[in-house]
Order: structure tokens, then sequence, then C-alpha cells
């Protein structure tokens, strides 16, 4: 049986540590304190007051008893084991608590100290010790530096985090956050929302259990129907993968806030495909192709978990607006129009039975304009939103008004009559609304935001929630044919590989024998040779020097192009050999390479390079120089589909120049999302060795793409 | 005397319409009601409740006194003239009355009643003829179809909003919605914020005063220190930009909402410029040439007003920001950077400062990790803010920190003594606050937010403020001297014009002369007369039917490249007449254009064209093709100085292209701008006859830039 979904089966005879940790029937707090404001007091007292039903254990030799609960002077001379420990030492002090916590047969343990990996070297040199030592008596460990958690279902409250200060009533969400201090306001936050938290989950500096290993075993739990997470790093990237698969395979949401963005990790590597894969593209490529949500900050976190607390997902993308405010609609259709929502015209027995209610003044198209006639006649809103759901191009809903102190009854009662009325989503944005109004429309489960954007940024993330699950139903579907691909490459790759930069003809081979059109090469090493590759290749040639050691030909003078007669080529090959020479002493000279001219009207560029999360990630960009100017690149962890290609080439934003500009011939978007799965197959295959590869450009012509040069490194293997 | 600056000057013996419509010293109410709940009730309401210490008095023939005040049975039955009339009435009443309000002396009206511009062409009518009658009466009237208005500072209820309702203490906001129902959300929004508005004001229909005259009336109160605004539509551009201008004049910030930023205002022209110059985009440049700040929906109005209230300005864009979680520091300095914010390092003479008083685990960077040791020590925080503040590269501050509801006090005490200490700016971003520590900072003046990314925003447009308000200086310097020369061009443009397309030998000749840098074109009529013009020019020409008729040459096939040899120019010149002639042959041509092929390694797309509200408006692309995919253009309202050219161009996100990429050579931006700074005095010089004007594509190498083609249109003159 899987651990994870024992947890919240009550008749497993033996939990795991998992389990122990997050639910467990007895406790001990090692360090315990009666002062009930510190750190070391505060979990204490929060079990007593929110109603613990498990046993307490103390642990504190100054104590005999604290708040009538019996305090021992150390862990071996607890009475009985515990599940779970709460370990409030001093940071020098932990390691040993760990050790007796093993002896004593207490395997779960949540460690607030700090004084660790965030301290400098020899705070991670007191870590490693600690995560050492917690393997070596079997003790799970969560921290340490961490704030703790709540498990709001079953009482438990192992956290010294101010969170807990407040009413903490258990509802759908999950939230596991890296920081303490921002995920306690988020917890706060989502508290104020009304949504409730059934676990609030600080991870600390993970030396134990990670994120995605806590996030992993509360979404197993029935009563938990959304995700969310807070991120500041990411070390494990399959076990995110992992996570996420596994939260389309329940149908829960997952919504992640990762801060970071910007330059911070961006790569000094001298590759094209390395210097552009900024570290944070590649996590938001990953999140978008394993169905993640992604919230930009806390509070499109908050707005994305109430609309999908909800329990109504949107059939499609059409959005039906009724409002109050003419210049609202607008604003919303505005916000919809740019996050690719539909804000449909309305069909004719839509707009026949909404001329039936509306007043002359209020406009019945889409945005639907029901003016503030309906509080001299409630029918006039309730129908006409009734009316404008039941329209079958409008998937999604959202009721727009502002203030309306007097009238919060009569709305409160229109809402929920509409929702009885359809079963479509729907959410109220409503403005400067009174504080009652908000507070009676979540406690009756409606969604209600207080700004018109806001409410269209939260119904485009439900629709693409709904896309997402789609998407992941096609990817499992996809799975088992590309594992099959990736190990057919595996096999039919028997060469010897050198290390470092592969030499040009061998790495052509290679993809061409993958499936990745290539344009043909052959390697001269003498004038004589080069002149009858050119006459074997027949037509214009371009001469570029090959060696191991060159990896920008075009710098170093070392590309020449259009060569169409003997004497040009003979001379050519004579004058790279000098340039290369000269201005690379040290570098071994392979020879020229020979290639036909290549023609296209596009020019992409197309890679592979290693996330040090992540594996094999694969990019893709258009535009030659424009590339580096405009980071108009897509990334997908390989291998991928033909299908997610084709996602890929969607996802750029001069996608519009496949299509042909000015006349062009489009180009054929399936050869190119061909080419890209093909080429991730095959980097999936070399991964153990292959480190980066740039084909730039790939130039797409009448007979579809090819790629037009070639730079494949291998990783250097350290003799074992 | 200025009438507008008579607004507050108690001693004007003849107050202006103006002044008598915003601040009356009496006011009628034309149908009156009893029923203070109605529309026409509640003015009276507000104006005894709110005390309104000038004469009221009320006209409803139904009533011979309200709320013991009298009541006349008609306009003509007042016993004086009155400063004011709100006129309640029905829309088919309300001309007939506002002939009588002139008649009776009273020269400023407001009216609510509906019915008018907003219901089709027969209430298009019925407002013209208001507005006629009222010209024709003397009576200035804001609305038709309007809440009417606050003036918080003398007590002034002309309104039925929503928003009167409530507490309306009078502050420095001066704000004009066009919108009702969404402006009285905006407002209360404001009174939530406790910022205070002392005007609010509902334009409606604007078949009297429009947006722009009510807002530069209110500028002038020295009591309002920032203007805001919400506007749907905009037609008086020349009034907008005089506001614009005012406000800068005045160092009060105006922040201005307007909807409809998408697909509604594309036009259908056929030209290039027309089809990009989406009217938003115009809008949008012309808010940025003229320092008003846009504010794009109505939270990000509020965090702006919040910000601008506050007294102190930034001197620079270095952000400090001091924090409690090392996460919400990466998420606002993520934002900053995106926002063109500095995060810059501390001076070694801050850090020294801050080690000092920071505990071993905060981190003293920027952002400076201030940990929650704070409770503990309250001097943390003030000493590490103050020393943060202090340093040279910081220019205005953020402190985020989160809950803390058990020490609002300890807090606020802090932020007032930081602000002692300190005379740069700072906010504070409190997340998940106590309600009371919102409001007690609040009244002590003291910025705060509920979000750190919210608060990066706003300090953005503080900074950008800044910025504009010493561009705004700069322009002024120049206003005279690009009159001046537009005066000039004027003058010297004496030809005699035909209508429509121009001729290219003369446009061009006009642009030449105008100083536009221009490859050099003659008109063949025959073949020997282009082998003529082939040969005076010297080496590879390009070839182009001509004709007043064909604008788009290329899709006829009607441009030949790189010609250099007698027999195909004179082939060429055949060939051009003969295809030109099958595929339109109702076209008038002209001959064929003969030019020299140009060659650069930059493309880009330079135009006017004429806004209908703003006029003539000049454009920058940049890529060839690539300007329609990627819409990477800039706008400016004709004429621009060169420094305002130079702007436009680091407005482009390809502008890294103008510095030479892959070792390319840089642009000479300044010859760029010049070029662009004296097309559009040419253009505005020639504002009266131009409709458009196209240079697709300016080619820029190594001699700068080229104009190589040139679509030239004047507007058809009416015979009068």
């Amino acid at each position: 049986m899987n651990a994870t979904l024992s947890l919240v089966s009550t008749e497993d005879p033996a939990p795991s540590a998992l389990d122990r940790l997050l639910r467990p029937r007895s406790i001990v707090i090692v360090g315990a304190s009666p002062q009930f404001a510190k750190v070391n007091g505060r979990p204490l007292k929060h079990l007593i007051d929110k109603g613990y039903t498990g046993r307490i254990f103390l642990v504190n030799p100054k104590y005999r008893e604290i708040a009538g609960i019996a305090c021992y002077p150390n862990v071996a001379a607890l009475p009985e084991s515990a599940d779970l420990a709460i370990v409030a030492l001093p940071a020098r002090e932990v390691e040993a608590c760990i050790a007796a916590l093993g002896q004593r047969g207490i395997v779960a343990a949540v460690i607030f100290s700090s004084g660790f990996g965030e301290l400098g070297a020899e705070g991670k040199r007191l870590e490693q010790s600690l995560s050492a030592c917690a393997d070596a008596h079997g003790v799970l460990i969560c921290g340490p530096n961490c704030l703790g958690f709540v498990n709001a279902f079953d009482g438990v409250y192992a956290t010294f985090s101010q969170y807990a200060d407040g009413d903490t009533g258990a509802g759908p969400v999950a939230f596991v956050t890296q920081s303490g201090a921002f995920g306690t306001a988020i917890a706060a936050l989502v508290r104020q929302r009304g949504l409730g938290l059934g676990y609030f989950i600080n991870t600390g500096n993970e030396a134990g259990v990670s994120f995605s290993d806590l996030m992993l075993a509360v979404i197993e739990d029935p009563r938990i129907r959304v995700a969310a997470g807070y991120l500041e790093g990411m070390r494990d990237g399959p076990g995110l993968i992992r996570l996420a698969e596994r939260c389309t395979e329940l149908g829960k949401p997952l919504v992640l806030t990762k801060v970071g963005r910007m330059a911070a990790g961006v790569r000094a590597a001298a590759s094209h495909t390395g210097s552009l894969a900024v570290e944070d593209d590649v996590f938001d490529a990953v999140l978008r192709q394993n169905g993640v949500l992604r919230a930009r900050n806390e509070e499109q976190m908050l707005d994305m978990l109430e609309a999908l607390c909800s329990d109504r997902v949107p059939e499609g993308c059409g959005l039906g607006i009724a409002t109050q405010s003419g210049g609202a609609g607008v604003m919303m259709a505005d916000r919809a129009e740019e996050l690719g929502l539909e804000v449909p015209a309305l069909a004719p027995q839509t707009q026949a039975a909404l001329a039936k209610v509306m007043p002359a003044f209020g406009a019945a198209g889409n945005p639907v304009d029901v003016t503030g006639q309906f509080i001299a006649n409630p029918d006039l809103l309730l129908e006409s939103v009734v009316k404008l759901l039941a329209d079958p191009q409008v998937h999604i809903g959202i009721v727009w008004l502002q203030l309306m102190t007097a009238h919060v009854d009569l709305l409160v009662n229109i809402f929920c009559r509409i929702r009885e009325r359809t079963d479509k989503p729907f959410f109220i944005c409503w403005v400067a609304a009174p504080p009652e109004a908000v507070r009676r429309l979540r406690a009756e489960g409606i969604v209600v935001f207080g700004a018109g954007e806001r409410a269209i940024e939260a119904a485009a993330a439900l629709v693409q929630y709904r896309r997402t699950l789609r998407v992941a139903a096609e990817r499992r579907a996809e799975r088992a044919a590309l594992a099959a691909a990736v190990q057919r490459a595996t096999s039919e790759v028997c060469a010897s590989f050198r290390d470092g930069v592969q030499p040009t003809v061998q790495a052509t081979a290679w993809l061409q024998a993958a499936g990745v059109p290539m344009a043909p090469v052959a390697l001269a090493c003498q004038g004589d040779e080069a002149v009858a590759a050119w006459r074997e290749l027949g037509g214009q040639v371009v001469l570029k020097i090959e060696s191991p050691d060159i990896t920008h030909k075009t710098e170093l003078g070392g590309v020449l192009l259009k060569l169409n007669d003997e004497v040009s080529i003979r001379q050519g090959f004579t004058t790279l050999m000098q340039r290369a020479g000269a201005a690379r002493p040290d570098a071994r000279l392979d020879g020229v390479i020979v290639q036909s001219m290549a023609a296209g009207h596009l020019e992409l560029v197309i890679g592979v390079k290693r996330d040090p999360a992540f594996g094999m990630v694969l990019m893709v960009g258009l535009g030659g120089v424009l590339v580096e100017v405009l980071k108009d690149v897509a990334f997908r962890l390989a291998p991928i589909s033909e299908a997610e290609g084709l996602r890929m080439l969607d996802e750029l934003r001069m996608r519009a120049l496949l299509d042909g500009v000015r006349g062009q011939q489009a180009v054929d978007r399936a050869a190119l999302a061909a080419l890209l799965s093909r080429l991730s197959v095959w980097a999936a295959a070399m991964a153990p060795r292959l480190e980066e590869l740039d084909l730039n450009p790939v130039l797409v012509g009448p007979d579809g793409p090819l790629g037009v040069d070639c730079v494949m490194v291998f990783s250097r293997v350290e003799a074992s």
C-alpha cells in the first residue's frame, strides 16, 4: 500500500514516517517552555487551545510539568514512544536529540532550530551531519530552520508561526511554503478570504523531507481539493514533475509561486542556448508542460485559489460579462482578450431573451449592461444573468457591480438564485463592496473579487486549468510511446564518443539517423579533398573551419560563403587553415567542413541543454539575430511529442512569421514539430553524455526545415 | 484675470460660469422631491446633511415646501437668481428648463436627466438641440446623463451618486470621471484609502463642459495636490494636452485610466502607418509625451494616488528594500528590475553601519533582511531602515513586513520615527496587516500597501513622475524653437498641391528640403529617360512604377531591383508600364521612378498620420516585416525635438539592434532622432493638408539613415 495513501486511513496498523509526521496520534515537544509567547512555548499553547486530541509529552530538564502536563528531563526518560517530535532546541543540541529520538522509536521530527545551512559553510556542515544522523537513526525530519506545520483537520499545531494565533478552521487548500515569513503572510491571506487551509507547512532548509515530498503527501488527502506552493528555489526537478503528474491524475489543481524571475538565474554559459536558458524560463516552461498553474505573486495566487476552490470548471473559454458600468465591461473585455478568453457575441435566442428583460437604456450585447435599475426590479439582474449564462457560447460568467451598501440582502439572494439556475461557473466582481456582502457570498461558496481585471485573470486561470487537464491526459497517452522511442534511440547510438565538441560529420550523421534533417557535410583535410567534396555536393558551398577547440567560427573569420569554383574552393581551404592557425595557434585543426549552401526564408535556433534541476531541456527560438534581442524562445523538458512541439511553436511571440507574412509561404509546422520531437527523443537518449547541442541556424525553405550548423558537446567522463 | 483662477478667490466680484458651477453660493434644485431616496430627492438630503452653507431654492409645481424650504412652481417664479441649478427632470422637459434658467440669470446647470446621446439617433438630436439652447441662453451645462458632482471643500453635493451616502471628508485628490457607476466605485475606493476627495465630478455626455474643462478648473484649486481621471473616450485632444501641460506647470501629478486598450480602436486603414496606429497606442504615447501617468486599472490608480499624495519625491531611481522575508525581497527586486528601478549595492559605509545593528543571521545587502528579531529589539528595524535610506544611491525605500497583530503600537511608532530621521520617501508594505495598523499609518500620512509588487509599482510611478517633471521642463524650453521651426517650414512650402498621392519626385524634394535624407530619384516617362537617369545616378538602380492611383507597387510587380545596364533598364521600363497597365487599366501612369539602390543593415518604418483627436502623429518602427508581426513601434504628436526623438527610439523593444548586435556597427541615434524631428516639424507645418506619409523602409547604413520609399497623401480640399 502506498504510504501516502495511508495518511487518512485510520485503520492502517503501521503508518509510515510521513504519515506519523503529518497526522501524529501523539506528540513530544523537546525543549518545551511554559512561556507561551516564545518559539518553544507556542506549540503547546496551540495544541491545547485548538484541542489536539492525541497525547502530548514534554521534554525539558528545567521543568517537572507545564500546564499540568508532565515534563521529562530527556527523550530517553519518556514513558513511551510518540509519532512526532517537535524539536525546539539550540542548533548545537539538535543532532544528539535526533539520535535519542531514533533510539526511543520516534521516527518523525519537525525541527524549528535555526543556525544550519542558512548560516554559511559552518552551518552547512552542521546540517549535513544532522541529515546523516537522521538517516542513520531512521528519523524523518522536516526542517531545520522552519516554522513547522499545521494540519488543521486533525488539530495538529506543530508550529510557532503567527498564523496559528488566529482562527485556523480547516478547508480544502493545502499550502506548502519554503519561506516562513512570506508563507505565514500568505496563509493569513488565505484565511482572510475564508478559504480554509487544511495544511500549512513550512519546509525550511529541507535537510530531510523536501517540498515535493510534503506536497505529494498532502494532496492524497481526500479533504484537500487544491494545492498551493511557494518556492524560492528548486533542486529536485524530478520530484516536482512527479508532484505535477500526480495532481493532474487526481484532478486537483496545483498553483505555484516562485520568486527569482529575473537576472538572478542567468548563466554566463558561452553557448547560445545556454546563455538564453535563464533558469526561471525553464522552470516556467516545465510548469506549463506539466499542467501546473503559476501565480506571479501572492495576490494572484489567492485569486486563483479562490476560483479553483469553487467546484465548477468551464467547458470552454467563452466569457459572459454582466455589468452595471459600460466602462468596467470594456476594461474586463480588454483584459479577457489579452489573456486569450473570448467574449462572444450572443446567440439570437439569447439576445431575444435578454431584450425581454432589459430596460431600454441597457445594452443587450456582451458585456451586458444591466444598469442600476435592478434595485427597483431585482428580477432584471437575476433573469439577465441567467439568460446570459444559458448562451451556448458562454462557459463562464462575471457579474460586475459596485457599492450597493443598502442592498446586500437583495443581492446575496439574487446571486444564490442565479447559482441554482445554472451549472456554469460564475464570479461576482463587487468593487468597494460592503464587507458583509463579501463575507456572506463567500460563506455561500460564491466566488467574489474586488476588481474587474482580477476576476478576469482568475477566470483565465480556470480556463487554463481545464486545458491543462486535457493536455495532461494526452501526455499520459503519449508517455509510453515516447519512452519506447527514447529506448530505441539509446540502443541505436553505439558509436564511440570523444569528450567535448563532437566532429561535425559525426554529429550530423547521428542527427540524420535520428530523423533530424541536416544539410549534407564532408570533412576535407586538404584542398584537393575540399574540391572533390564540392564536386560531389554540386552547386554553391560554404567552407567552415573544423576544430574541437573552436565553437565560434564566424568570429575568427572561419566561415566562407557561396563558393562555386575550384580556384576559390582551394584558396578558401588554405585561407581558413591559415586564419584559424593564426587566431588560435593552440587549437587542434581537423580540417575544413564543406557544406551545401542552404536557403530558407525563415531562420530558427533549436538547441538542447542540460538543466541542473530538470535535465535535458529543448529550446526553439525564432529570428536569427533577433533571438538574442527579443529572447523569443520556448522551452520544454525532453522528450516531447509532435503535439507538444506544435504547442511550443504556438508560444513564440513571432509565430505569425510561421504562417507567412507579406505573401511569403507558410511554414510546415508539422515538419518543424517533428524535428523538435525527434531531436528531443535523441537528446533524452543521450542524456548521460550530452551536455549541449545547438542547431543555429535551422533554415526553413520550400523543402522544410534544415539544420545548417551544429555544435554538439559531450560531457567529460571521469575515469572511475 | 483667468476665470479658473478665480475659483478660490472669494474676493472675486464676478465669478465665471465655471466658478459658479463648481463653487456655487446658492443652488436651485429643479424637480426637487421630498423622497430622499430618489434621484431628485438625494441632492437636497445631502446638502442639508453635509451642511451646505449657501442658499437653497427648490422648484417643483407639486410641492409648496420640502424639509422646511420653500418650493416654487417654476424657474421664473424664483424670488432671485442662483449660481447653480441642479436639473432632475424627464429628458423632454430639460431644454425648456435650461432656457428658463438662462432667462432667470442662472448661468450654470448640472443635468442628471438621461435619455440623450446615450439613446441612439433620436437622443443625439435631442442632445444637440439642448446644447444649442444652452449656448443661446448662456448657460454652462454639466451632463446630461451624469451623476453630478461633489465639491467637498465647500459642502456642494450636486449629485445623486451613492458615493455621497458615506463620509466625504475633503482631501487633496480631484477625481473627474466619464463613467458614473465605475467612477462612484473608484471614489469609494479613494475614501477607503483615507485619501480624501476634494472634488468628485461625473461628466456624463459632456454636451457642455468637457472632461478637460472640468479637470483644468479643479487643478487650479490650491487645496488640490493630485488629479485623477477616468476616461472612456477622448474627442478633445488639444484640451487634454492643455490639461497635461498645466498640471506639469503646477507640479501636480495627473493620473488617468482609460478603458478600450485593445482591438476596439484598430482601424481598417489600408496604409501601413494607419493600420498600426491603434488609437489607444496613440493615446498612450500622448500621455507619456505630456507627462501624464497612466494607470491600467482602478487598483493601480489608487496605488499611484496614495504614493503621489505623500509630499516626497525621489531624487533618483535607486530603491532600498528592508524586509522580514528574503523571498519577498527577491520578489520585489524582480519587479523593480522589470520596471526600470535600480536596487543598488550599498556603499561601504552603509554596509558597515548596517553590520553594527544587524543580527548575525540577517543579510546586510539590498534587500536588507531584518528578520523578525526587531520585536525583541525595536531599534534594529529603526536603525537599519534609517541607515539604508541614508545610502547615497538609495532614493526611495520600501519596508516589507507581515501580520504582527500584537505589535501595532510598536511598529507605527517606529515608522513615525523613521520618517522624522529621513527626508526621502518610503512606503510600508504590510501583508495581512491588522486593519488598525493601516488606518493609523495612513492617518500619520505614511504610505502603506498590502502587497510587495504593488508597492514597487507605486514606487516606479513616483520615479516616473519625477522624470516627467524634468522632461516637461525641457519641453517647455523647446516649445518656442519648435513652433518657430514649424512656422518657417510652413512659409517654405508654397508649391501647388494636388489632392491624394503626391508625385514621388515632388514629395522627395519637399522632404529633402526639410532636411530628411532621401535616396535621389528621377521620373522617366520613356525608356531613354530611364537610361539617362541611370547614367546620371551611377551604379545599380531600382525602377518603380509611378502613379497617383497605385500605392502598393510591389503587389502588382511594379518594382525592379538592382538594374545596372542599359538593356535591362530599357526593358524594365517597358515591363513596368505593361504590368501596371494590365493590372490597373484605370490607373493614371506618370512613368517610372529611377532611384539609386540603397544599402543598410537596419530597416525602419517611419510615418506620419492624422489622428482624429490629436492631429499629426509621428510613428517609428523597427524591423521591416517584423513591424507588422511585433508591432514594435513608438508614437509622438508632431512636432518633436531631437531629444524627444531619442526618447522615442528608446521605447522600441528591439532598440538593442540600434546599438549593433553580433559585431554590427551601432546606428547613429542622433542622426535618426534628427530625421524624426525634421519630419515631424514638416508634418506639423503641413497639417492642414497632409493626411498621411509613409517612409517604408528607411535604411540605415554606414552613411546614416536614408528614406528609400515614400508615399505622401494629401487630403482633398472641398470647394468652399
